[in-house]
């Protein structure tokens, strides 16, 4: 009698995907190796390990249950790194609270996502005293210092982190549950409006910190991150959980350093005593370390960086590179948890001139295994990938966030025709790189051309008195728009060249590189400040809004 | 209003984990890179993918539909791979039958499995002869050959492969489906009573493939499998989907090379002219090669390979890796699709002499991402990971097979305690190595001591006069069972020594390692050939049954 096959091989057995499986390998190959905090605290991922399963037994103590939200305000730390596992292993859900918002957006970001229990650092004391009283869900709080005593506090908290894992026992039993549960929860820091919730599944987690895995262990020649290096993430453990590289890092065993806040002299001292090889960052973060003074005489060597949330300055990787670090870029979003590219180099790249790598190194790279990315104009037709035609980045992987929390209209905007709308302009070459060349909202139409600010921006940062500079839309009433570059000088160039010296070098510069028929059209205006958003993004909309307030 | 989170978060947007998805990276970085067979076929993954299309509306125009099943009898072939995708993802099941087996199991198992459809290479049409008027529930047959022309059948088909895709259109729309749909189906070789049907998930293979993939990108010294590498497989693909490194390959863009049958020159001449840089295999074919007179001039360096399915003797990992050859073990069976640990050398591993590294190198490695394994004894306690308690080795992962096809009471068996039984012994080592030192069946019982069956041929394979060698328990009266070597000389060896010398070397060497107190039980007899399974493995139940029959 043969037998005639089901087709569901769903079963028993079946295995979710869970949050907590990241840690088999490690214990299982590595238990001895490092985490530490500012090179302060140290320990190894056996004590991990033990500290995962006394915090989610003081989480319980303190009645936290399964579907729940435990919200923490603190910068990268090894408590970070243990809540990023214990909370959601409880099958709990973690927020990670933006603390470059303003309190108020705090406040709305915490009552929105209904947290049940608040885990805040001292350092953010004065903020919990403006939103305290205004917390509609969350019923216990939880302390955490880096302070030899606890400093006074503007609440009553159930206790401080240390004394409740201390007290609480190491043998918590995690459960198994179904992989779909939300394990966490942080709001985008769009410039427009109030924050946008989005969340990720355990499965999502998993599959992303894989998929990042396959991408960086498929690395021939430079970019390839494995089992010796040692990680240290540069972009804030609340924002999109640090592109989840602390995940892929546990998973991988990876000795693990966390450095609190971004300062210059730390993130030096760090790199070279604890022997960092793995790091990413926004381009602004690296910017700030490589001018530092400390940063002259570091040797970076060897340090692998990967670039993301705003385009990365082709100068910035040539500079970088002469520095001995590996600089390339990836691109993604919150939305999107976030990795989608990344820009590895082959072989035969490394063998071209650093000016001709660096264009390559500034691209945002080539999907990630199981990423459907396309570019599409508005139709949703694919657009040729001759490196040219561009049309916005639309994209279908297995770790994109469903939805925006409770707000049914932006969902169906991002979800429109079954695919992730990134909001992006882009344009894919021959080789299969993805170039994202502005936002849409941020592109400028001139007489009829849509041309991309990021490119302007790339021309204009070239020349050797540009510090920073932004190219946002204005109106014009013959062209529609034209474009504004808002420069911020070099501090030793101040007084030492004029608005029109550099707009004539741009505009040609810009016409010879067939970016616009239009450069001559481009105004120049010099500024003191360049306004950012939380996580050091430039804020156009803001620019846009009022370009004379920021001008010198 | 707060908003209460619901725990899922599977939606409309969710994405199905499906082989499909595996094709998405290559075809947008690596579309012109090639895939060969044998040196003469050869196209580009462009050409891979629109042949995909071809097939799976052949199928479609034969009448093949969602939940049946596709039997393949073929060596590994670009054909092979192409019915690996197009198969499952028209929702379709591939049965790859092993034509290893006899003409009544291979029988067996089509009936079994319930096959549909039958594509066989000419080559089989012997068997196909022999079959065809008892196959209960094939309704249609494709033909393969290889020939200039079909032969003489003797059966009527339905069309030959390569007419069926000419005549068919490229553009067949693969649709989304459940995860967990099957997408595979195989039968074990086991040893005792019929073989016995497992069976993969779309979901499962695409895991498996990250996994693999995670752990090959993860090595930061040896066994690096990166995206320049080129892939040969050395395992058959209907065996356990060449242990899914055609999925692998295939993810990564690998260039990717089909041998064939593994006839010793046509493999050599491959490796060099085809630039092979990554294989696997069992001990046994790569003995064959190795040992074959066009292998000696032959320049396998940076050649790494994945060596399986039985224990790699020591000799032969420091005789590989002096011919440049980077050898190292991994675990599974098919049961587990099959990869569980791979035995990836630390930098620090490297330095040392090959004798030290081969001991490492012949482990069977450390767990996957995701993997669960355990080594436990009767009661399934957890034995101390000190490289010598031993206990059976019982797994989950995400990608193990959930029952054996129709058999409840092997399937209960096989997941008793709600772990994967692999029937195999081992011990875990302070560094998290797996050493696999028997099959619980072969364990030999002597004095109220077990000994490994592989730890005795491990010794006394290093001896100088030893081609091959099986060690298998007889029944004693005093003692339980005592250890009978069965020992195939090297030619040049036969009649120089007695099999007394070799006993008493070897019973000395084995007290002296400390692998048994009872070495001068070990009995020794040469013997003319030594049985093996249709995969190349030791068949030591049909030796312990008639050991005599073997002998000199």
């Amino acid at each position: 009698m043969p037998v005639r096959l089901v087709q569901s091989t769903a079963s028993a057995y079946s295995y979710p995907l869970l949050i907590k499986q990241l840690l088999l390998t490690p214990l299982a190959t590595v238990p001895e190796r490092e985490i530490t905090y500012q090179g302060k605290v140290r320990y190894t991922y056996r004590t991990l390990r033990e500290r995962i399963g006394r915090l989610a037994s003081a989480l319980a103590g303190i009645g936290v249950q399964a579907g729940q939200t435990v919200a923490m305000m603190d910068w990268d730390s090894h408590r970070y790194l243990e809540a990023f596992f214990a909370v959601p292993m409880m099958g709990a859900i973690l927020q990670t609270v933006n603390v470059r918002l303003s309190p108020e957006q705090i406040l709305y970001t915490l009552n929105h996502a209904g947290a049940d229990v608040l885990v805040v650092n001292s350092e953010f004391f004065p903020i919990l005293a403006q939103i305290a009283p205004r917390l509609t869900t969350v019923r216990s709080i939880v302390f955490i210092t880096d302070e030899p005593c606890m400093p006074a506090a503007p609440v009553e908290a159930c206790g401080d982190y240390e004394t409740l894992l201390a007290q609480a026992s190491p043998d918590y039993e995690f459960p198994d549950f179904d992989e779909n549960a939300q394990a966490t929860t942080f709001y985008t820091t769009g410039t427009t409006g109030d924050p946008k919730g989005v969340y990720f599944s355990h499965r999502q987690l998993v599959l992303h910190t894989l998929g990042c895995a396959a991408a960086f262990g498929g690395a021939s020649a430079q970019g390839h991150v494995h089992r010796e290096d040692v990680y240290m993430p540069m972009t804030p453990m609340f924002h999109v959980h640090a592109w989840g590289f602390p995940y892929l890092a546990t998973m991988m065993g990876l000795k693990q350093v966390y450095p609190g806040r971004y300062q210059p002299e730390l993130i030096c001292r760090l790199v070279t005593q604890e022997k960092v090889s793995f790091s990413h960052c926004v381009p602004t973060i690296l910017h700030m370390i490589l001018t530092h003074p400390q940063a002259q005489t570091a040797d970076f060597s060897g340090w692998k960086i990967l670039i993301g949330g705003s385009a990365l300055p082709e100068a910035m990787a040539i500079s970088a590179q002469k520095r001995g670090i590996d600089l390339f870029t990836g691109y993604g979003m919150s939305e999107t948890c976030p990795v989608l590219t990344i820009a590895h180099l082959e072989q035969a790249d490394l063998e071209r001139p650093l000016a001709e790598q660096a264009v390559i190194r500034a691209k945002t790279g080539r999907p990630l295994p199981l990423v459907d990315l396309r570019v599409v104009d508005k139709h949703m037709q694919d657009v040729v990938h001759d490196g040219r035609a561009s049309g916005e980045v639309i994209v279908r992987s297995p770790w994109l966030t469903q939805a925006y929390l409770a707000d049914p209209v932006a969902s169906e905007q991002l979800w429109a025709g079954g695919y992730l709308h990134t909001a992006d302009i882009g344009n894919i070459n021959p080789a299969g790189y993805l170039k994202v060349t502005d936002r849409v909202k941020d592109i400028i139409k001139t007489g009829g051309e849509w041309t991309s600010s990021l490119e302007l921006e790339d021309i204009i940062a070239k020349h050797e008195a540009v510090h920073e500079v932004a190219v946002v839309g204005i109106p014009d009433d013959k062209w529609g728009e034209r474009p504004l570059a808002l420069v911020l000088l070099k501090p030793d160039h101040v007084g030492q060249i004029s608005e029109h010296v550099l707009r004539n070098y741009a505009a040609h510069a810009i016409e010879a590189a067939g970016v616009s028929r239009y450069g001559v059209l481009l105004q120049v205006r010099f500024v003191k400040t360049l306004v950012k958003t939380s996580v050091g993004k430039m804020n156009k909309r803001l620019m846009r809004a009022d370009p004379a307030a920021l001008c010198l």
